[in-house]
């Protein structure tokens, strides 16, 4: 691990966290079991860690108001919003030109059986910026009946104006969702307002939990179809889910190996403070994109306004070939698509892709060094 | 952890082999990233654990010619394969009569869109032995076009004959559904047979791996649509599922933590010997039933042919009256309906639920004594 310089924080920030994998790993050896109300102590004490988790990520959130949905992935959540929500045919539905296919691939197979529309919010090719003026243009010619928006693209790190757009969205009663799978955790977001409808996170990328949680904040008047049906825990003599939100669009055992280390991980965002850790990726974020842009046979593909997540294309290689050079140089990067075709059409890099970069608060010196030393073997080497 | 007398094996079982605890972390905190073919090393490396998971799942049972999917729960398995399968109007469906909510509420929802009928498997109420004589007449009366049988009851441990059920299903071409939450790696089952069609597990249970990761054992040649829609790291420019098994199935990111911990345990159950594993267990069976047998307000709710679980009734006291009391003497039992009301509804014991005792191959005499104290206190106090 020590020797592995690590820029594929995109995927899943590594390492955690020391606190985090200590107490995945005692709490699941001290109370590894099935969460339930009113049953025996350990199980009660599963239940509290879970429910203490869930308040602690409605703080971080400021939105008290709120309720937290755990899922075991964001892309559960994703799926479970998109096809319980209603989306009729004639609608038409918005999303960044960034999306994820956890969100593009549900939505084409929702339109099997649904005849709607998609419509992708107007970005600046240059700056990436969401053109605001623009995109009132869209909703007001074609009214927005739900919009997706990833709050960071996992290609190019590029961020989306949430508060403006869904504001704009809101004026027509479109359900709003935020794909927060690279920001939660990193940009203090005040998830409280009801313009937010569906906010998704994932646990083991910016917010420094293990693989195993995910899920999604909301009101908790939602009413929305289940994706997965099952045992609850309570009310098991009815044949149809629970209405009681969250535990409708929870059935099955909570994962609480992970659903611990995510506890630890909060815990330790609110005592580095968010803003701290944002401005740790951030000063590594410019250092890459300072390593990134030194090198003339490096396309670096930017943003105005990002996060830690850089897309470059190498003259003359494919993405593929640099990563597998990168990896014999013990430097961790992910190429290709991105599971994000339509961002990398929008870039211009489909269907090549590009070679990735991303850091966290934890990349240091030794990893940008190792990085320039890579880079510079193949420049010399093209 | 070591004061409470553990019996709720059935919901977990706990504690897990001490080389789990180690590998889950171990693994996590030097390759805890997302897997993937053809990137960079650490991503090989843990692709590489979940090829040989599959691996070692396929060896455990005896079935080197089919593949396994992987799912965060064996619930996500059940409802991938039942919303996936094609179940028409007018078809018949056969459970047996101790189905968890996992399959009877998933089929409850198919029925909202589908006309199709639920008929139950004669089973007898005393022996709780499986009437194969009055099941080939049901399948000739109204054929079967899928049969959906708990391979062992979760709430009074009853062992289903799979082979027999299944191979009298297949004369009328039935989709098949075994549920193993209760005895894979458990009870020595040899999967590779065409009477097979799907065969769920959940790892954290009979398999001793930790909460994350469950799954099925099907043929590669399998095309039913998927649950979860999303990124796959191969095909990405291609909106819909790729095509390949069990790829289509797997939406978003391996639980790296928990295959590692799978991987330890099936490792573990092979060193011991799944025989020896599940002797160990039947010993701890056979104690449960003689000391719960010794008390006259207790009734024991037994199968002639069962695994480690076991309900009881008390004679004037609700279960989960009961369940405090052991609670507070520190035994840790499951009360209620156990997300199975039908079996419940089978047993008798509907809506009042029972008491669940579940060992497994790690209670030890130290439980069994403070077992014993509890119900005595109890008994005294009735």
């Amino acid at each position: 691990m020590s020797d592995i310089a690590y820029f594929d924080n995109a995927a899943t920030t590594f390492p955690k966290p020391e606190v985090v994998y200590r107490f995945m790993d005692s709490f699941y050896r001290e109370c590894g079991v099935n969460a339930g109300r009113g049953q025996h102590k350990l199980s009660a004490r599963a239940n509290a860690l879970i429910e203490e988790t869930r308040d602690l990520i409605l703080d971080l959130f400021h939105c008290s108001n709120k309720t937290v949905v755990f899922t075991k992935t964001a892309t559960e959540a994703l799926n479970l919003i998109l096809s319980g929500i209603t989306i009729n045919s004639g609608c038409t539905v918005y999303i960044s030109p960034f999306e994820h296919n956890a969100v593009t691939r549900m939505l084409h197979h929702l339109q099997d059986s649904i005849d709607f529309g998609i419509e992708v919010l107007e970005v600046d090719g240059d700056s990436k910026n969401y053109n605001m003026e623009e995109i009132s243009k869209q909703f007001s010619e074609k009214r927005p009946c739900c919009i997706i928006v990833s709050h960071a693209s996992n290609v190019c790190g590029a961020i989306a104006p949430i508060n403006e757009i869904f504001t704009e969205g809101k004026k027509y009663d479109a359900v709003t969702v935020v794909d927060m799978c690279q920001t939660a955790g990193l940009i203090d977001t005040d998830l409280s307002s009801d313009i937010f409808d569906y906010a998704v996170f994932e646990g083991h990328k910016t917010l420094y939990a293990p693989m195993g949680v995910g899920g999604f904040i909301c009101k908790a008047s939602i009413n929305i179809k289940p994706l997965i049906y099952g045992g609850t825990g309570i009310e098991s003599a009815n044949q149809n889910m629970p209405a009681e939100v969250p535990v409708k669009y929870e059935a099955g055992s909570h994962n609480i190996s992970a659903i611990a280390g995510f506890n630890a991980s909060i815990k330790w965002i609110k005592e580095k403070g968010i803003d701290h850790i944002y401005e740790t990726e951030f000063e590594n974020r410019r250092k890459l994109i300072e390593i990134l842009s030194s090198f003339d046979n490096i396309t670096v593909i930017n943003s105005d306004n990002g996060i830690g997540v850089i897309s470059c294309v190498f003259d003359g290689y494919s993405s593929d070939d640099i990563g597998y050079v990168l990896s014999n140089h013990d430097i961790a990067v992910r190429t290709g698509l991105h599971c994000s075709p339509y961002a990398h059409k929008f870039l211009g890099t489909f269907p090549a892709g590009t070679v990735r970069f991303s850091v966290s608060y934890f990349n240091n010196d030794k990893d940008f060094e190792k990085l320039t030393e890579a880079l510079k073997y193949i420049e010399e080497n093209s």
